[in-house]
């Protein structure tokens, strides 16, 4: 027997070691976990995992994941079609969702500028973005992209960019998570929400 | 949309969630690392599940996973056939295996005897356990089971059922882990460490 498992749950551990955020005691466990699960719930895992590569597509519009195309808020008429929230990636869709805050349509770039991952703008859905604003019908561009560097220069590139087309471009307030202590704040947060200060 | 993603994606992501370790967050991860991943990767993923769930077996003598009855450790005649090491679970087998300090065979209890989950000694391999002892080819039984009150409880009841058998029973030395500090250890850790003390 060696030092790693028979074939089939080693397979298992190894293929499960390779996602994000499991390790290999981590991945161990899930094998052993559906080793011993009902046989409908591990192949219902399996079948999850192959679905989602055959069902899911980018929406044509927005980029955004789906199984249509357009994708469901594209399409709805309810939607405000003035207003394009910019996002770096699908999942940050749902984020801004959650909110319940937001009813304009979305335009996911698939990254941010990141020069030491060779990621520059001719990489990102830009061009799909100015071809939206082409029509004069979109109001408002919203940057909301990751508070971290790639996502400060990604926005800074394109409030550049949309800057001379007239649109009204605008970014996420940066400042204190609520429920946050002043004391725990680090210096830039602290920074920003000081410049960034409202009526109260 | 609403606060859902599309059916595969959520499908994917509520099955990964129901796995041991892995929050909605961490699932989420989990799903668009998979959708951006190359096909073959992922149906590497779904098809280790299917194939774990189809050819992982248990090993008729010793319990222990294996895709071949007996498993390898069983039929190795290498392996000092007077020595049985018990272990709870397939994964332990592991971790002594790793240890590369024992040659003898094993035997997977299948759990511990823990009446708050209604796991009581018929609930374990133990007449299997019995059945090896038979034919008085085995010197001594290994208890090595966890060291907590389960396993405490059952290393207590198969020694006391062991022992009239004239077959030498041993349990793994309780004491402070290697590499750990003196300050931290808990009381009951270094109690057994005292009791348990040898020549220097």
């Amino acid at each position: 027997m060696a030092l790693a498992y028979d074939g089939a749950i080693q397979n298992l551990i190894d293929a499960f070691s390779r996602l994000p955020g499991i390790g290999p005691k981590g991945a161990q466990r899930i094998a052993f976990y559906l080793l011993g699960a009902p046989d409908a719930e591990a192949q219902g895992l399996a079948d999850a995992i192959s679905e989602v590569k055959s069902k899911v597509r980018f929406c044509e519009i927005c980029g955004n994941v789906c199984e249509t195309s357009p994708c469901p808020v594209c399409q709805d008429p309810r939607r405000d079609r003035g207003v394009i929230c910019v996002v770096e990636e699908p999942k940050d869709v749902m984020s801004i969702e959650r909110t319940r805050e937001f009813r304009g349509l979305y335009h996911v770039l698939g990254g941010a500028i990141n020069p030491m991952a060779n990621v520059g703008p001719a990489d990102l859905r830009i061009p799909q973005l100015l071809e939206r604003l082409g029509d004069g019908s979109v109001t408002e561009v919203i940057l909301a992209l990751d508070p971290n560097i790639e996502g400060e220069a990604t926005t800074r590139y394109l409030a550049q960019l949309l800057g001379p087309l007239g649109v009204k471009v605008t970014r996420l307030a940066s400042g204190l998570p609520v429920g946050s202590d002043l004391e725990y704040a680090d210096e830039i947060t602290l920074g920003r929400a000081l410049s960034g200060r409202q009526a109260a």
